[in-house]
């Protein structure tokens, strides 16, 4: 290397992702993937029709409104206010509470960028996203950690409800420095969605010492059964600070599109939408007005209805599966994953390295037994890695047919299971 | 505003970028729009079509390769590699040379981002596109300005060629925190190409002071006639510290589209991928599988001939239109715009006002002529703005009617000419 290569120092710290190692290795391996978080169904006709149509427009190729496609800021907002239930208890205006991004992972790194002073500390909930700590460093800021914990003496169905957040230990991360909180709910990869008394627990610790909330909701839509989701923006005092970031990619089964949204009040979309029009100026348009045209033709709640019921099928098929092969699903209420303990699994495990051992696991799985899943671990700070246990997540975000063809994998397995 | 919403500091010093302002204000004004560039021509029949295609495909919908899809780094590599007249010295390797970005604006941006610590300082030539001091500022660097200067005693044909770069104004800008330098050739605003030369002599200043060169060349295949660009990648000692910045929406009129790519050495690649990957991950799958159609189609060159072609004949009606009514254009080598001279326009002008005379020029063009162009001083720095003169930018990337529809406007203008 020669020094005027020289990297900006903070990107000293970053390794690889787990997806740079673990999607390559499912696909060298030809293992079935149920790690990285992606639907592998075609998505719904009317989705890529939408598409079609809107390439085949000639208008559609250019520029559009730098805070977001008219067409799209439309549909986001008449989607929320149409529904109260599922969405804002403020009336959103399209053009000032609205913001289109490069889908929901930039979302989030705009968010933090525009708020966060060097220095400054964010509060991150383990097990987190992986891009939240990295987020957070590259906008400058300092992440500072607190676990859900899970019942220290679990049942014979543990559940991810029962992973909860202690509100001292929240509170003991609090200091003169601290200016903001990542919340994540429904969660990745629990798969629990917070209750309101959580949320409002939450809140006053956000309220007491002035933070703005980071709120990653991507999997809003896809909540199971009489499950319902809560925004903490639409909790006493909390509209005015709280960011609310959104996905196509996760509703619509197209994370390809790279299409997301944050909502917010007036002046917060402001500030984000001032930095954003100088890192990226405007969304690709034919995207977002495809994405508009799939919100419109949802509207009345048949599709969302479809999808929620798909992925609780999905997730009960691999929670069948699991359980015929001498493993369990800690229960979930939504989303794409559920963590699977493997702490009964009998596999060379090297105690002496220092590499944690669902990470070892989840590199000898494919290779060993032709199946994909994803360490825990990624998602927690190096000081709290061994809460991660012996999870792993598994993604049920998969076809039928796929599920079903990890079945001799599973078996395998099952034969390392003491 | 409540305090939880402050905003980043270095946000402070932000204003709503010129697009925000003079965009609306040619909607509003229903002006012929020769402010901002986009085409606004209906993209080749082949470019929309490559998306109606990807869009068919079952397979396009989901995240693909972080640093880029398999097939558009294989395109981009494939079209540099087969014409080293246009492409780089350097054999491209595809997986390693290459990174996809959500358009060229964000490629400069994660580039910066990635080789910037707090208090570096980047040399900015003026006139500036307006995202470079403003990514600097965000990537917690710090701007430092030098200006083209136009000849002293220039002739009745001034061209853009004759701004030019001072080698001691260049090397009075050196400190120690002296980190790197943008480049933009061929040139926004002026259509200046840079020469090999004043390449060379940029070169020498890099390698003395072990810089970084971050070079948009988003106009690369836009240039007219026997008019050559020159790469600085290509010069000796620079691969190594060139990041070269392209844009599919420029060479294929699909600004909307927003994928551009950056070509580097091994090292600087993976270091704006690692960077890259925890900020947006991925860019969409199905442009970028359009794009790589694109190019693959006009790896004989014919489009390319087709479309410099188009721009340049543009670039000539507006001349001879602008020549028409009392205007003269400096004259331009390759892009899409260029500077006009309005220093004769007797409009109703405040002296006593901060607002720069070009600035308050193009706020009275769209209101009393129906025609919209872009202030020259909002691509200089605050101590340099006197140095837009009386020049403003038109931009020429517009179809034949839409030109000619302006005589009308410029037949007005003509009359405000002493």
């Amino acid at each position: 290397m020669i020094s005027s290569q020289r990297q900006a120092e903070f990107l000293n710290t970053f390794v690889e992702s787990i997806w740079s190692e673990f999607t390559p290795l499912a696909i060298k391996t030809n293992s079935i993937n149920l790690g990285q978080g992606f639907p592998d169904w075609i998505p719904e006709e009317f989705t890529t029709k939408a598409l079609v149509e809107q390439a085949n427009t000639p208008q559609n190729h250019q520029y559009t409104r730098a805070r977001g496609d008219l067409q799209l800021v439309n549909a986001i907002s008449d989607l929320y206010n149409s529904n109260k239930e599922i969405g804002f208890q403020e009336q959103l205006d399209p053009l000032t509470n609205i913001l289109v991004c490069n889908g929901a992972n930039d979302g989030l790194y705009i968010s933090l960028c525009s708020f966060i002073n060097p220095g400054d500390e964010i509060i991150c909930i383990e097990p987190y996203f992986d891009v939240y700590p990295t987020g957070i460093v590259m906008a400058g800021g300092v992440p500072v950690f607190v676990p859900l914990r899970p019942p220290k003496n679990p049942g014979p169905n543990i559940s991810a409800q029962e992973w909860t957040l202690d509100e001292s230990e929240l509170r003991a991360t609090i200091t003169p420095k601290t200016r903001g909180i990542i919340i994540n709910t429904p969660h990745n990869p629990t798969g629990k969605i917070f209750s309101k008394e959580e949320l409002e627990m939450i809140s006053h610790v956000v309220v007491e010492n002035n933070m703005i909330v980071f709120s990653d909701e991507v999997y809003e839509f896809l909540v199971f059964g009489d499950n319902k989701h809560v925004r903490i923006a639409n909790l006493p005092e909390m509209w005015d600070r709280t960011i609310t970031i959104c996905s196509s990619g996760k509703t619509f089964s197209v994370t390809g599109w790279k299409i997301g949204w944050l909502i917010g009040c007036k002046q917060v979309i402001n500030t984000v939408g001032l930095y954003n029009q100088y890192k990226v100026f405007c969304v690709s348009t034919p995207l977002q007005r495809s994405v508009a045209t799939c919100i419109r033709q949802s509207m009345d709640g048949q599709y969302f209805s479809m999808i929620q019921n798909r992925f609780k099928d999905r997730y009960q098929q691999l929670s069948q599966l699991l359980e015929e092969h001498k493993l369990k699903a800690v229960k979930v209420d939504a989303g794409y994953f559920c963590l699977v303990d493997v702490s009964g699994v009998n596999f060379p495990y090297d105690q002496n390295s220092d590499v944690p051992r669902d990470y070892q696991f989840c590199r000898w799985l494919p290779v060993e037994v032709g199946l994909a899943a994803i360490p825990t671990s990624a998602f927690y700070s190096e000081k709290n890695k061994h809460l991660a246990g012996n999870y792993v997540r598994f993604a049920f975000c998969k076809k039928k047919e796929s599920l079903e063809s990890a079945r001799q994998a599973f078996q395998k397995l099952s034969q390392y299971i003491q």
